[in-house]
């Protein structure tokens, strides 16, 4: 039993799995994580939303605009699933991409079209879930004024 | 003894608790952590905080201001205390909040009323408690010069 | 043994210990953890730190500068000791601050002056000890040109 | 077993590792962990680059440019590599530093030459990797527009 609850805290944990060699039990469980370090997370949720609706400055480069940007530096593609969450009405999506292995993806929430676009100056928040560990930075460059001005921060990790 | 130390650690690190399934303990305690993961944690603190005094551009938009930006994506409304800590007196608040389930708000903390509104240049820092797992982000507009500057970090989890 | 390898477990990690009730043990080793929720870390890390040597508009709003925001939640008095490390030199300090109960300071590094200032133009990181357990934020105004930017983030919390 | 597992649980988790005094154990297995706290992690992750193509102002303190800010508070010498990803082509790397013992690196990714430049206006992410553990901090400056932006966020702990 207690292997049994180890064997689960460990496997809820990736970080934890870490340099776990594959090992026979000697008290009957199956201790099966390999020495692999997961880099990232599945689920992670970004607060801060917003699209400013104006922009100065040659597009598309200085169109104020949000980014989403992942990581997938794993061996297998990433199939993400993004929902939109806003204020005053019902979640949006799912809006789905797909990450190939050891590559990266910057994806600008402004050109997100199916099944809806994101609203411009609405507040709204992003849950990003992936079926293999992905890192996820969200980013904004608001050039509502004549000088651009830029945000980022890690999105934060659930699970 | 163990099984109970061991549920108990389980219980206090939501993360943890995730792809845990409702099992009969074998040793009498009882694992009833459901196969739930929780969207973020229940306490985060904002070090961080300066409203400006001023600002240029069109209100509200481009008036300075700092968000306390928050994610609810449970199935339960939030019930939100904000406490507000200054360098020189007593701490301030509560300041209380509801977010529906599956729902964000952008507080404006420079629209903070009740119980008083924030002092402008003034340091403070922010703890935020809610009553089910959020995830909070902290954003700054400064407009006192005529370019805008922005500044977003995620909140530090607490629990 | 196991009880003492969990209870040092619990011990060396604060966020474990919330909601951990003081109780006799079955196999005879003291959980002596109160049901306390530590707000934050006592060792935090800021690897970036750079003070621009120049500013445009007025002092002090307006002069570049670094800050660490430092937000003490607890009951107790922080003390507070900060070493600056360089690229190419030993590291400098003890800076020593202290932070009253329930109160936040937002230290400015460009102030800091004993045992000696910290150099303009130059790259640094920074270590934040502290007794009790805190929360830090680092944040920048660099005014070199004249529209000010902002960078901000959460420090690093080490353990 | 049980030891075992416990023991691998701390050897993989520093921050677990803290105050963990040298013991030996009743049930057989050795738990060798010194009572030193480890200051950060040895994989991180960078999901945000870009290098902007263009600048104003005087260089090279307001070229457009990235920073990976790197902190080696320990004892040894930091042997670092980095790994740049793409969106449409095979990993860059292994970019590789020595960060001495107790000092710090602000690395401009900019200036990275061997084994090739990273291009300019290119989405990309990184991957840092230390044989000792250090924090890594991800800054960016943007002079593409008269005035300079900033953002600037902790990088992501893999470990």
């Amino acid at each position: 039993m207690i292997s049994i609850l180890l064997n689960n805290l460990l496997r809820t944990t990736p970080r934890l799995a870490a340099s776990f060699y594959q090992r026979p039990s000697a008290v009957g469980c199956r201790c099966d994580l390999a020495l692999v370090i997961s880099i990232g997370r599945k689920i992670w949720a970004i607060p801060e939303g917003y699209i400013p609706g104006q922009s100065h400055g040659p597009a598309p480069a200085m169109t104020s605009h949000e980014a989403c940007c992942i990581l997938n530096a794993s061996e297998k593609s990433a199939h993400v699933t993004i929902t939109i969450f806003f204020e005053d009405s019902n979640p949006a999506g799912p809006y789905q991409f797909e990450i190939p292995a050891k590559r990266t993806r910057h994806l600008r929430l402004n050109n997100f079209k199916k099944p809806r676009a994101i609203p411009r100056d609405t507040p709204y928040s992003s849950l990003i879930e992936s079926d293999v560990p992905i890192v996820v930075q969200h980013t904004r460059l608001d050039s509502r004024q004549a000088e651009n001005a830029l945000l980022s921060t890690m999105a934060f990790p659930c699970d």
